[in-house]
């Protein structure tokens, strides 16, 4: 049976061995010190909620699912009440502005609440996902007057928001959206059209929802560069922020998907509902880029939560199920059979399980630290230079941590047995829910294609360059001479990721050269080459982890809880890294062997 | 929207070309002539069936799922008429024993009806499934007058069977069982017990169910070696065949499951109910082997079949939805954006389900073909020979081919993007149902120990290396002065096979004596032995393929059919073997790696 207990001792190892992150909050200055006091307490708070609040909604949110009723969404029972437990605990705030009534905490924090709310319910979670969305976007292009009147009330979690931007027949290619604004002489205009896919599109936490809607005015350019962005209020707002009227947005229908049943996808309406431009007209897709940086971060942490969860429940049940005997004798002579974690298969799914949520996580967090410079950083340079790094590391955090997750969840399943195909144990849960992750927000081939040809070849690879040079510089650390205990421990891990490195720098500038003749080169590489960078991001993750896992060994720290993290990082070096050779391999085929094959032959 | 042709022209050309099954059928003299029209007629019928019969209830027997009413298992709509015309075309006889009203036809014609059927409904497909493993282990085993008693009604398709086999804490682990089997005076047993996931286990399609029960004798030895199997009806049978009383068998609940819902998956409790002993007293698993062999070939049948009703679905919609334009420029300039089928991402994505549809069923014709000597075979040589070599390809067929489906119904999700994430276009379903593969009778993992410790390391790999030099023997057709235009063009596959068939036997070699040293060594490689060994077997299946459709092709046959299959050959030499070389790599890691982390580590 699933469980859920917040890996405090996990994230504690990160946030402050690994990462250090109270002496990166030393370099934002903000009302509140930052210190690991406060960190603590967010981390309780966000462990004590999921824990007791969310996580005993989770299967009972899949069997009940979302309805609709009266055009209205009806969450599934406990939902409302936890969200409203949500609100008053001030949680919605942490990272907002704080002339909006936020907390002004950097979002690194807001990022780990959200991975504990996340693992205990993910479906659940999406909905202040969205309206945390919906807040960046406004925040950073309405203009005032917009964000005085939307902004608090979003803050304090009173209404909630959305991103209304895929129609029927469009998917991840915005360019064709046909939903139409039309300006009014007040300066508001008037929104016709149908958005598909809007998660949250409506519910009954709050009582009024603000969408985020991407639409053409009348005069606009076909394609991407036509498209603006607007405020459109399920109910109207007057000018002292009173609810007034209701706004043409209808629900039209609720999908009956594959998981995420908690969370309500709808089909939202606009039957010349009133809306207001935010951001400069046809921009409002480059008004998105920044705004989809970092929310394709919160989706990659959507495979670290599934990896985290699913390996809580098949460890717990990898302990306490008895099959068969081990194959070096019995462990456990006086049960009639032995635990399954003795069996090296089991254990391999469980390692794999661990090496994506915990190395994943260090991912992340690493990613967290990058968005509080492109957020608050002290120049513009180093605001910049944060916001291309990130840019780099965006797709590949989104596209190989869902992927991983979604396998992890699979693993989850597996070692069940037929136990985690029956609802009852909620491991097949965690594995639908996950499945959406390497869809949504830019399928898996979407971000392999941002990857390859946005990030890295429109770039020259300047960027990969550098964050190249960074790991080189790590893996620096431990040469050929290197000694003492850590040092040459750290060499198992060093060696094999300093040449995989090499690799990737060579192998990129090959690519980029036979992509100039054959645009289908880069096309056909993109998804392995994508998953061999996430194994080489994955790998250093690790190897950081080692390095600080070693060290504090090397001390005479808790040895169960750092030769766990020293055999898991070998775990994944020896029997999860060579998939980057297999990637590596398939990446650098001739296209043609994709490409040559007519259509009909299909 | 899923949508299923069965498709014939792939079929016929592995029976006919490829693996000329008429020549193969002249080998076993039958009462009717298998020739090129019987076999046609029942691909046509089966066809017919599938498509018209079994696949419009695929969707909604998922929706409506079973249930249970009064202790009665009510089927979904439908599915109790489709049964009746199932039974009325005479279908359930194809394979049977002319003896007991069976048409005495080879087994192999009758998987490739079962594959159609797999491929329109998998749950539905289940229930006859199940009757056929009952009648085989009846046949097999039972005294002749229980054959003639229960064998002619369940071959003619007015009753039913099941398989009842594990208990709710054993899983795999038989040896635990618990259900006990109390002889009584007139010869019958009185049957005691619980069995859960039993398939089939109850339903509303015949007027009786004969449950075959692996059960332990009051004085039974502990463990695998005191089990014995057992006749167990749900309604008692009189000696003329005429039904009687109720039997003490009822179902205790059905289980909710992620997928599979049409097919019924029941606990089953016997309380002092009426038993008849089949095969000799506490050699009930030994009687189980050479079922489990030819069963777990049916189960692989799964992964085939959903990885070819996922493609069906996928490769209409690739060529229909509009999405982007392809990166060497419009290829729909008409349209609003080009079908998805142009990016090379994509296509990757249909050609690796391809290459597990087209490439797997032929994997299932070969042992297909191995069947019929097992059961048909002239001499005792022959058939032991053939029962080896099944022994030896079964694990690899079930583990390596369920785990291929479950990943080719994953990519046809994925083309759909969100849209395969919606109940509505039935992509999911397949995923959901194509899950369970992996895990029932046998999860790939004991698979994988079945293939390394049984089949291989037992028999001091002779049986693989039979098997190698056979596939040797194809290569060397093809070696460095092959000349002409098949010669030079097999070359592209034979290389690389012949190499990896000959790393194949090294590698097999040193794990042995390896693992003669340390058992753990054989234990942490199996998964991954399993599946390179997988990967190769397909890849010998390609290069077979290739072989006649190049042959063909260069005598002017149907070019874009036999392109399609040497194209996609190609991408599976290319993009999809180096996976060997990965799991190679995995597997041949020192098993510390896996073995050395202690539990409390977890």
């Amino acid at each position: 049976m699933l469980e859920f207990k917040t890996p405090l001792k996990d994230m504690r190892f990160l946030l402050y061995d690994v990462f250090d992150f109270p002496a990166h909050y030393k370099l934002f200055p903000s009302e509140d010190v930052v210190d690991a006091d406060l960190i603590d307490s967010i981390l309780e708070g966000g462990a004590e909620f999921g824990e007791k609040v969310l996580f005993p909604l989770y299967m009972s949110g899949d069997k009940d699912s979302c309805r609709l009723e009266d055009g209205h969404v009806i969450t599934p029972k406990g939902f409302k009440e936890a969200y409203e437990e949500f609100v008053a605990g001030g949680w919605t705030t942490l990272s907002h502005n704080p002339k909006y009534g936020g907390q002004g905490l950097p979002h690194s924090l807001s990022a780990v609440f959200s991975e504990i709310m996340g693992t205990a319910n993910w479906p659940w979670a999406m909905y202040p996902g969205l309206t945390h969305g919906a807040i960046n976007t406004i925040e950073m292009h309405g203009e005032e007057r917009y964000k005085e009147l939307f902004l608090p009330p979003l803050v304090e979690g009173s209404w909630a928001g959305t991103m209304c931007l895929t129609e029927a027949h469009c998917g991840s290619d915005l360019g064709q959206l046909r939903t139409r604004a039309v300006p009014q002489e007040d300066g508001s205009y008037k929104i016709t059209g149908s958005k598909i896919f809007i998660s949250s599109g409506d519910h009954d936490f709050t009582d009024n929802i603000i969408h985020v809607v991407l639409a053409r005015l009348p005069d606009a350019p076909e394609g991407t560069k036509g498209i603006s962005l607007f405020i459109v209020p399920k109910i109207m707002v007057a000018e002292d922020g009173t609810l007034g009227e209701r706004n043409a947005v209808e629900v039209g229908s609720l999908e009956t998907k594959m998981g995420i049943k908690g969370s309500a996808t709808a089909v939202v309406n606009f039957d010349d509902a009133v809306g207001y431009l935010i951001g400069p007209p046809n921009r409002g897709l480059n008004c998105m880029f920044t705004f989809i940086n970092t929310s394709r971060v919160g989706n990659a942490i959507q495979g670290v939560a599934s990896a985290e969860l699913s390996y809580q429940g098949a460890r717990k049940y990898a302990k306490e199920r008895l099959s068969m005997r081990s194959l070096t004798g019995k462990k456990a002579p006086d049960l009639p059979a032995d635990p399954i974690i003795v069996h090296p298969e089991v254990r391999k799914m469980l390692l794999i399980q661990r090496s994506i949520a915990e190395g994943g996580r260090a991912m992340i967090y690493q990613a967290a630290k990058i968005v509080d410079f492109m957020s608050h950083g002290e120049t513009e340079a180093v605001r910049k230079a944060a916001d291309k790094r990130l840019g780099l590391l965006t797709p590949i955090l989104k596209g190989f941590l869902t992927e991983l997750g979604v396998e992890a969840a699979g693993h989850g399943v597996q070692i069940y047995g037929g136990h985690g195909y029956i609802k009852e144990m909620g491991m097949e849960q965690v594995l639908r829910d996950v499945r959406i992750s390497t869809i949504y927000e830019g399928t898996t081939q979407i971000q392999a294609l941002d990857l390859l040809g946005r990030k890295i070849m429109l770039d020259r690879a300047r960027e990969l360059d550098a964050y190249i040079t960074e790991i080189k510089a790590f893996c620096g650390k431990y040469g050929p001479l290197s000694v003492g205990y850590v040092g040459l421990r750290m060499k198992r891990f060093t060696k094999p990721l300093n040449s995989l490195v090499r690799q990737w720098k060579w192998t990129t500038k090959r690519l980029m050269l036979k992509a100039s003749r054959d645009r289908n080169v880069a096309g056909s590489a993109s998804v392995d080459y994508l998953m061999y960078s996430g194994y080489i991001v994955l790998a250093y993750a690790w190897a950081q982890i080692a390095e600080v896992a070693l060290t504090q060994l090397e001390k005479g720290g808790d040895e169960t809880f750092l030769k766990g993290k020293i055999q898991t990082a070998r775990f994944y070096y020896q029997r999860m890294l060579p998939r980057a050779i297999m990637h590596h391999k398939c990446m650098t085929a001739p296209p043609e062997s994709v490409m040559a094959i007519r259509e009909e032959c299909f």
